[in-house]
């Protein structure tokens, strides 16, 4: 501090759920793996085809399902049907469907390092899970994560914009200069909330979602970004200090 | 009042959203109706055994899906499959999956008398929403609904038992004795609201879902019983009065 003028301090620090608690993009990943092994038999098409086919699915879906795994079910077998132009048998799409429910029932793995960084960091703030997604998925796999005890408050959402951040902090009566949301998403986790005037982490994931994908413009958006969890209370002492 | 004690009177007054607020069950009846059209001619089944192996399905499915649409549309899906052992074909279940976004984007209609009604609450006390079901479409029900300005708070949550009642009180610090919840359904929006010490009031729809049915206790529940929520403002006076 010597002596130089010090910004508010960090009071509510948001951390994002999948793929920054605990891992889910790559169970997408696998998920996909197997439904384009149902779904070979039955169409000559190219992985990469059937890819973007299921791509186009989800983006044409998303404004009306939302995010999540049932959603993602419902394009799954959509596509299933589509690109087999309804060749494929009921058996399969019947697989089809239990592969989305076997994503639902998926156990919780936390990533590295989450644990003991909750840890410490709920020990000096107030932290909350702030996610998108199925309600009771979200939900779910917050009580399973072992961690739920720690937050002071989990809110699920259906989209990560800057009108959603300012609702969740009103609600909370949290000053967005207080504020630090923390998360492995340039769109969901960033953009909005530096969008908002509060200040946002980056912890990349190994894999991101195409619907995720955003590119910041580094003339205008100024953020950290970490390796890992395990990063980020140095990096919150070092925001509390520098204000 | 003369002269006998006053309890606390109501402060926040929740309204449920399906078929309390707007139309909603009979839209499912209509989708199911549809459904067995779809699947009569794959199956040697009558419309009771049919419909019967889809509450089956549903009532399976609940822990993993939860509550509205989606989860309704993928049992849809299975009953389907599973029925018809597989013969049911691709198109015909992509007939199926289309009822369930059809149900996703209908036009919110509200029930008789429900502006009316939210408008005179409106100017005297805190109305929230407190709904359960998918986290888009109850907000986009919302906002379609015409009222969203007029609420303080729109809750959606995964399940309606008396731990997620205490939970949103807390949260908002709503003392329970200040509280009624008013719905169409006995068991989500009556019982487990008596059970945390706040008041409800019942305002049945001329279709209940299966899985949403309970019987009260006479001996142990006493909540009013209205017509249509046309009654409410003159209720919540009356609850007012005898505290």
């Amino acid at each position: 501090m010597g002596g130089r003028a010090v910004g508010p301090v960090i009071e509510v620090i948001a951390l994002d759920g999948d793929d920054t608690l605990w891992h889910s993009e790559h169970l997408f990943v696998d998920t996909q793996d197997r439904f384009r092994d149902l779904v070979r038999p039955h169409v000559d098409l190219d992985d990469a085809t059937l890819d973007e086919r299921l791509l186009d699915c989800e983006r044409r879906n998303l404004p009306l399902f939302g995010y999540g795994v049932k959603a993602f079910t419902l394009s799954l077998i959509e596509t299933a049907i589509e690109v087999t132009e309804g060749r494929i048998p009921g058996g399969d799409l019947r697989a089809v469907l239990d592969l989305g429910k076997v994503l639902l029932d998926h156990p919780v793995e936390l990533l590295d390092g989450v644990r003991e960084a909750v840890d410490v960091l709920t020990d000096r703030h107030r932290v909350m899970v702030l996610t998108k997604g199925d309600l009771l998925h979200q939900e779910t796999k917050v009580a399973r994560s072992g961690l739920a005890e720690l937050f002071w408050r989990v809110e699920i959402v259906s989209e990560k914009d800057a009108a959603t951040y300012q609702r969740i902090l009103d609600r909370h009566e949290v000053d967005p200069a207080t504020f630090v949301m923390v998360g492995n998403s340039v769109r969901s986790d960033v953009l909005p909330v530096l969008a908002i005037g509060a200040r946002a982490v980056h912890v990349p994931y190994s894999v991101t979602w195409a619907l995720e994908h955003a590119e910041p413009d580094p003339d205008r958006h100024d953020f950290p970004v970490l390796a890992s969890l395990a990063e980020l209370p140095r990096c919150i002492d070092a925001l509390d200090a520098t204000g």
